[in-house]
């Protein structure tokens, strides 16, 4: 429960756009950052009042990392367990390791929710031939097979649809252990980003409805085109997940809802700051960045009303390179990551769009 | 007209919480910013890119800063002109040197508002004890004296009432060039903070009013409790200011208002983002610190439009240590500055209470 107050320092591993975010929120409340990561350019590096330029697995630049600051949390699931080990061993490690270790392994994590009394699709675990073949008759078709580890933006899946789409399967998960996953036919796809603090206060941002292109993000809408009721459900299903996971910080649960029958299945979880939460920065009264710092400072979280009707886009690439239109746009809000190579598909900013009910 | 686009570093001259405030609002657009202050532990190196601590007449330092940049700007108006001038000699400054000649000497800045067209207290230049009484002659009493150069907060000010005041009138400004100004009868403070980009689009912020305690500025309300007509005059009056000093960035300019007459008179201009600002940080849609980067870089000024009522209340001093009230407060948004030291009156930090309409 130890409480940091501002001033305190913060310890971020990961140094990408969602640590750059983090460290000013955190300034806003008065906290310095110390960035953790291997790349040297990174984007969080500009805003940070220290940084570290060190390999996940260099234990002694780890440890002199988590002894310089208050707390320490991350800004992305793939924490190797050893590196979080040896930073939990030298501070507090929020959201801690539980978290990491159930979101890095999607069979883990699909027994993790369901044993917390949340939905998910069918599932069955397989690594060779024989066990997928065994996991293709429980599953049926279509379905949809997925590395357990380090999957991400689509990568490391292979939908199948016939007995054919089944034997690349192998080549596609690499060999290595998977899961197998019944095809879910939902109408849309939401996200809820919630917040638990280390006192155990918890509190849901609105549902957030996502439109994927290329399995990336592309747009946010709040509210979502949901009833009441799915909204409220969607809701309690992050509590319970936050809750179960003795959860501190901000942690993303992404779900397939289908209409007809108001199911909601959870699709993963993000123990971090969520891309589909980065319209709370311009339409909710706390972001989630802010949020998330309240969270593992443990001060009380913060208010989470949306402030109007939101659409949040992701600039990917060389959307960057224009963004005279955002800016003479008198509803947009621009966020630009400071990343310099406008690789085709990355992630180079955001636009925020808020209208005010008025 | 030279434009800095996003990806381009920014120098500050300063590294106060103006400074810390603008570079996190420059990096929400993708610029780095170089602070530059000689004070090694300023606020504004906690979330910078680069720092250079050095004195403001080290023209070694200053000119590889100022080469170091694309555009280069200030969060405090005394800047001395010889370290302007080396800036400008090697990079854009912004807004530019006339803005500090004017704003740096009352006496100056009183000339030019007048032919500027906008109003001010009758006032008289006097140095010597001579002068002073010819001075009093012309302006009566009540009169304020006030030092031409290096006033804030109220130092180098005194209140005349009798003719014994005069007497130590020359103590108080430390026998150094000062006015004589005649005392108005004000109702209510009021200031319009006005941004002029490079091309010179220039859009006003609603009229904020102020309250000092102390000659510290304590809270700005928004909207100011003034007419249409009042609030119509003086983004017209701070306009014309910000045209006639050829103005780049923001310029706060506070007002005194006489409500019987409607009379507005200018008190004095802060080439600068300004204390009576800070509400638009979460009760504008774009922020004072946002529409500063965006005049000097020359990107489309942003809206201007408040959020609903707004009140910002500065924390001085020992009131930056119990914020928990304010972090409970589900319409309170906290911004402290990341100062350890909390001197009595030091500015620490502010909160901004927004009452939306809905």
């Amino acid at each position: 429960m130890t409480r940091i107050n501002p001033g305190g320092t913060i310890g971020i591993m990961g140094g990408g756009q969602l640590g750059r975010m983090l460290a000013l929120a955190a300034a806003q409340l008065g906290y310095k950052c110390h960035i953790y990561c291997p790349e040297e350019n990174s984007p969080a590096f500009q805003v940070a009042d220290q940084k570290t330029v060190a390999a996940y697995e260099n234990e002694v630049a780890l440890t002199e990392f988590a002894q310089s600051v208050d707390v320490a949390t991350y800004e992305f699931e793939n924490v190797p367990s050893q590196t979080a080990a040896v930073v939990a061993a030298n501070t507090l490690l929020r959201p801690g390791a539980k978290a990491l270790a159930v979101s890095q392994d999607r069979l883990v994590e699909k027994q993790f929710l369901n044993e917390a009394g949340v939905e998910t699709a069918p599932y069955e675990a397989f690594h060779t031939a024989e066990d997928l073949q065994a996991a293709f008759k429980k599953i049926g078709r279509p379905s949809v097979a997925k590395t357990r580890r380090f999957g991400y933006d689509g990568k490391g899946q292979k939908l199948i649809k016939t007995q054919k789409d089944l034997e690349v399967v192998l080549d596609v998960t690499n060999n290595t252990p998977a899961i197998l996953e019944g095809f879910v036919p939902f109408d849309r796809e939401i996200s809820v980003i919630v917040a638990r603090s280390a006192s155990g206060d918890v509190a849901a941002f609105p549902v957030g409805e996502n439109v994927h292109t290329n399995h990336i993000l592309d747009t946010t809408d709040v509210p979502a085109t949901v009833s009441d009721r799915v909204e409220a459900k969607a809701k309690v299903m992050a509590t319970k997940v936050a809750n179960a996971l003795d959860y501190v910080g901000v942690v993303g649960v992404e779900m397939f809802v289908i209409d007809s029958t108001s199911q909601i299945i959870v699709n993963e979880i993000a123990p971090r700051v969520h891309n589909s939460g980065h319209w709370t920065m311009d339409g909710a009264v706390t972001s989630q960045f802010e949020q998330h710092i309240r969270a593992i400072c443990d001060l009380p979280l913060g208010n989470t009303g949306a402030l109007g009707t939101v659409r949040m886009k992701n600039l990917l690439g060389e959307d960057i390179l224009d963004l005279d239109g955002y800016f003479a746009d008198p509803t947009a809000s621009v966020h630009h990551y400071g990343k310099h190579d406008p690789r085709p598909g990355r992630k180079m900013g955001h636009v925020n769009w808020v209208k005010r009910q008025d």
